[in-house]
């Protein structure tokens, strides 16, 4: 749920096209050409959505042969910005936290996670450097990088806090995994990752195919 | 995202106005009537959504006065099937799996992670038996409980291996946290949990606000 943007609903399926996309081509590097009837059949979305989705950034493929699949792929990392280098910080590297840091598909998206922040010490976390979450320490931070995206893992009693520190030190764009509406400026957008959400979803789905 | 289910977009926000209104009663024990127009305002919601949303699950409120705040919060955690007990299981508990583990919104919505299943030994959680993931353990596991949803959080290239194998086993609910679609039959619903979905939103944003 993106708070503060529209977001076409075929952008969260580009990253589907593009996962697919670089696999066929990592297994067979002399297809040229892909079909989106191919790609609906193997992804088992409809056709028609297919269709839709990449012509909304790629314009239509070849009548009977479709779409040069390397050109297709290229087009779709440089809507979603792959090419471009994006700094961010995660704040609350407890386990979640921790999990977020080893997740290997910031690259893709040329994102580096250039520092952890917390309230207290962490040292079992090799791949980023954690400080404590001072302004002495934000201030360092910022002075010596350009920082786009701050992602939030604290608990929910905290998190507005933090929003609101990172926001004054100019972060537009926040990754939110605490279970609360952040407050923010209109300028910044809040892509909220809320776990409690899905559970509620998975929840009354079972409530509901019960009560039929 | 949720396949196979077409899921009202107002239920997706339940879960927000719930831990609203526990909080508002927690706060003020004497509250009795509360109005989507305060609702609207402490939420930064927009005040036509909120009744909306209401609307669908519990009808209108009472002219000026509002909606009966406790009804109101039963009414959801009623469609929330928070009162309803499932159980859940867990396949991979690495880092985002012992994190999903101790997420503590569960017991919220009636679901209970009575084990989790790995395919090497994990002696560092408490919370949870941890079994090895292999046809005994689950033939045992499955035969002792009535299990309703498994919770996916294996790396992706193992992901519709276990799906595949819960399904057999009569799971119908997934919560999937591993960035594929999962192919699966018509009568079971998955709930993906892509971060990388998000992290190309989150990235496709910066592009398109640094080219305008």
């Amino acid at each position: 749920m993106l708070q503060n943007a529209t977001i076409k609903s075929s952008v969260k399926r580009l990253p589907i096209y593009l996962d697919y996309l670089l696999d066929v081509m990592k297994n067979d590097s002399t297809i040229q050409y892909i079909s989106s009837k191919k790609i609906s059949d193997d992804l088992s979305l409809g056709e028609v959505q297919v269709r839709k989705d990449l012509s909304t950034i790629c314009g239509n493929g070849k009548p009977k042969i479709g779409y040069n699949i390397e050109t297709l792929a290229n087009t779709i990392e440089q809507y979603l910005g792959c090419n471009h280098r994006k700094k961010a910080i995660i704040v609350g590297v407890g386990k979640l936290g921790s999990a977020i840091v080893d997740f290997d598909e910031f690259e893709k998206y040329g994102i580096e996670i250039i520092a952890g922040l917390d309230k207290k010490e962490i040292t079992d976390i090799s791949k980023i450097p954690v400080y404590i979450f001072n302004k002495e320490n934000l201030q360092q931070l910022f002075k010596n990088n350009k920082i786009d995206i701050g992602i939030i893992c604290v608990p929910k009693q905290v998190a507005q806090d933090v929003c609101d520190v990172l926001v004054t030190y100019g972060i537009n764009i926040i990754w939110n995994f605490a279970p609360i509406v952040l407050k923010v400026p209109k300028k910044v957008l809040v892509q909220n990752e809320n776990l409690a959400y899905s559970l509620s979803i998975v929840s009354s789905v079972i409530n509901q195919k019960e009560n039929k």
